[in-house]
């Protein structure tokens, strides 16, 4: 099966932008996912994982390593699936409505650079086909995180005509 | 009239997280701005506006200055309200829903750093209370951007039970 998501994250996502432009049109492309009340990013900063781009009510800004879904995907540096975050003994809510909840690491150089965090309103919602199509895109939005920092936009035609270029990306893409 | 989401974004924003962690938790306070459907942030870089964490559909990533309603407030430094986006020469769509628009400038000695974009899906959304409500905010935001860069966080409560930490801010400023 194709992958949507991540086909459209790819239209979206280029590596001369900064990273937290990527990050904020990903996780609005992450949006996109049927039935979830949080979805976005969590970025590795001096061993603790911060609150990053995302879409939906505001969220805890710091989770230590080891703490939560979140950090335990960053400390086991694997994705984690939970069916039911009430039965997860230290669960922490990006938001009340939360009742099951994927997180998958973006490795980079073998360390964990930053987490996916999409959490649904409703019990069971992800299984492996999730975590497949999640870590397709963790994989790509890896390479974001090898060099860091912003450089110069080079593509002189979208700078010269945004709206042409983003309605195009919306139309070729499905966005 | 009290401005809540000021109070909001007050009780969310700390100056000992990243940028991007309380940009991200103040888009998601404007996403409570009724009757809209685009509302975020653009950062100066180099002399353009980047995208930066926002809520609504996928957005443009660069916009020069001049260009569109947001390069028209960082060239002027000052807020723009667009009635309606079809009128408006030039204008960037966040969304094909825009109809109207306002867009506010976030100023730090005397510069533009970033600013503060929210669009609506009707026309003639926004008006001189908007315009007062979203230059509070983007008046204190502006502190964010005097140092600038990550440091460490202090506050060691909130890493300990964030949890406690976020719902006690849910609950005491009606997040």
């Amino acid at each position: 099966m194709e992958n949507k998501l991540l086909q459209q994250i790819k239209a979206l996502v280029k590596d001369d932008l900064p990273l937290v432009s990527n990050l904020s049109n990903a996780a609005a492309v992450l949006a996109n996912y049927e039935n979830i009340n949080w979805c976005g990013f969590y970025l590795v900063e001096g061993g603790s994982l911060y609150l990053g781009p995302f879409q939906g009510e505001p969220a805890c800004t710091i989770i230590a390593k080891g703490r939560g879904v979140c950090g335990k995907a960053f400390e086991e540096k694997k994705t984690q699936i939970v069916k039911n975050v009430k039965k997860f003994k230290g669960h922490i809510a990006c938001s009340t409505l939360s009742r099951s909840e994927i997180v998958v690491p973006i490795i980079s150089g073998g360390e964990v650079k930053a987490v996916i965090d999409v959490d649904a309103p409703v019990i069971n919602r992800f299984d492996d086909k999730d975590k497949e199509i999640l870590e397709e895109i963790a994989g790509f939005l890896a390479k974001l995180f090898i060099e860091g920092g912003v450089k110069e936009h080079h593509n002189q035609e979208e700078k010269d005509n945004p709206v042409a270029a983003i309605e195009k990306l919306k139309e070729d893409y499905d966005l």
